[in-house]
């Protein structure tokens, strides 16, 4: 029916992530496969640097994977830049069939579940997933331009400058690489949040929703997996989730985690509440969790891509953040 | 491997459309299911009448097909407004799965490109697509407020104010609706045009390329179909693409048209080079081609949902515009 868990059988083939400063100076920071010490990956604005960690992504992924561009059925991205240009133009130089898409935070997630059905399906042999956000674009497009060097408020959180891509097959072959075996899309859920300084806020019920329809359909509870990580809850969004699976009855402890509370380290690097953006669960993903899976550290999680489909008009205009969170099941390929 | 065509086997259930005012006073504005004399929809802001119209669309499909919102297994919807909030509000008060995408003008082809994918393959029993634009929106994102009253160039095209759905299923039952085929992904082209106000010309060599390569693949000619429909190319962008197909040796007729075209009376109305937006093609398939489909008028039909992936931001940073073109064959029951 409308809101059924989907099955599965593809596997990640391989993943890529280019990162920035902030980034790499994180506890993950040697994990990532690119790194770039001003932010600016040698483009002359923000916007482009942000395309050209999309750019240099795929080609890290050709490379690691041995496939040729031809191998790749579709592409899948999307990112936070007003008209998804990020990827548009990150992507153009490539002739792979391209699909746009927009899920504000959760297009990773989004991006690699619909690859998945994809290579499932036998649609496409490959496919590739990628999303980015920049820092320095995200405030000008969300926020204020940095130059105005505007207060950050305690919830707030900071969005990582990043790109993560995916390529996922058929998992028929079983060459021991992270397989995706269920997914369940997100349904939009707005709960009265019209605070931009608190994503966190307005994305946890959402997480809870898709989660709660996963428990329920599926008959698990949080203790059946290694871990359940959510996109870009930050600190504050995780304890909002925590408490709020409480009251529907699920008690989580610290396998409930977020990529935004992974990616920074709280202590030493002042980025309030945690990462976000469309580049941080992808990052994290990419470069940190799925070499687990691999090495069966982590056997069985979920991952939920986690989006706040608001846009600064929409504030404007007075409107609540309704948040969306589609639902992965990642397993190690267990022979 | 990456650009082949794509076998399809599902067919459009329902679809349904809402126009504004100047649609409504076009030829075709006595088929839309829904029209609005003052462009509002009962709304204080464009961007709301925006969302509106599509909640208004998606209550008028379930109502057509029998179904409820629990048969739809998911939502695929985009728009041209920052941060695709005409999609992510307009559908909020329906708890259906949602992919939000962002092709541009492309939209309404890829979300029943994707659409059709998923009903084929069985991942859900039925999808929804859906795409909107509103010229009062549009103006104002893109170019300027409604109350500059800036002069228009004579190569622009006029955003559609316009919404259609679509709900597609198998069509493994074969009751006479319009069968969606094969489907070919449109590649990302960009040939230097930089002239926002000729999208026209930016996104024709985008689907010359997809026309090319879908002839070129099925060892079809333009001949071979009873029309040949652009999404939004308009009388400039149809003229350029004729010639771009006429140096590649297909010669083609007036069975080569496209959406922004047929929407408005080019005599009557002054909508300089047609109509543009998501909501042009996809009103025009909803409302005049898939009921000609129906009634065998039309038994063979290419549509290509034809986007350029630009912003107002890429353009002021000197950029050129990338268009894309996505093609669905579409072809009536023939039992």
């Amino acid at each position: 029916m409308g809101s059924a868990v989907i099955k599965l059988n593809s596997e990640i083939l391989c993943a890529a992530s280019a990162v920035g400063k902030q980034e790499y100076e994180g506890p993950l920071g040697t994990l990532f496969d690119l790194h770039c010490e001003d932010d600016r990956f040698g483009q002359d604005t923000w916007e482009k640097a942000e395309s050209e960690m999309q750019r240099q992504c795929l080609g890290v992924a050709l490379s690691k994977s041995g496939l040729r561009e031809a191998d790749i059925g579709a592409l899948f991205a999307g990112d936070l830049i007003n008209q998804c240009t990020g990827s548009s133009y990150g992507l153009l130089d490539y002739d792979i069939p391209y699909f746009g898409l927009y899920g504000a935070c959760s297009t990773a997630i989004e991006g690699l579940m619909l690859s998945s059905i994809m290579t499932t399906t036998g649609i496409f042999d490959h496919c590739a997933s990628v999303t980015s956000s920049h820092n320095c674009s995200a405030e000008r497009q969300f926020r204020t331009p940095l130059e105005y060097g505007a207060q950050r408020a305690p919830t707030s959180q900071w969005t990582v400058t990043g790109s993560g891509l995916f390529i996922t097959r058929s998992a028929l072959q079983g060459s021991g690489k992270a397989k995706i075996t269920e997914a369940l899309p997100g349904i939009s859920v707005e709960k009265g949040v019209t605070d931009m300084t608190n994503m966190g806020a307005a994305m946890a019920p959402a997480a809870l929703d898709t989660l709660v329809r996963y428990f329920t359909e599926s008959g698990s509870e949080p203790n059946d997996f290694d871990l359940i990580v959510t996109g870009d809850l930050g600190f504050e969004g995780n304890s909002i989730l925590r408490d709020l699976l409480s009251i529907e009855g699920y008690e989580t402890d610290e396998r409930l985690t977020d990529c935004g509370m992974l990616i920074y380290d709280r202590n030493g690097q002042d980025m309030h509440a945690g990462g976000s953006g469309c580049g941080c669960s992808a990052v994290v993903l990419a470069s940190y969790l799925l070499p687990k899976v691999e090495l069966r550290e982590i056997n069985n999680m979920l991952i939920l891509g986690t989006g706040a489909l608001m846009s600064p008009d929409s504030i404007k205009q007075g409107l609540a953040i309704p948040g969306i969170a589609h639902l992965l099941r990642i397993e190690s390929e267990r022979s």
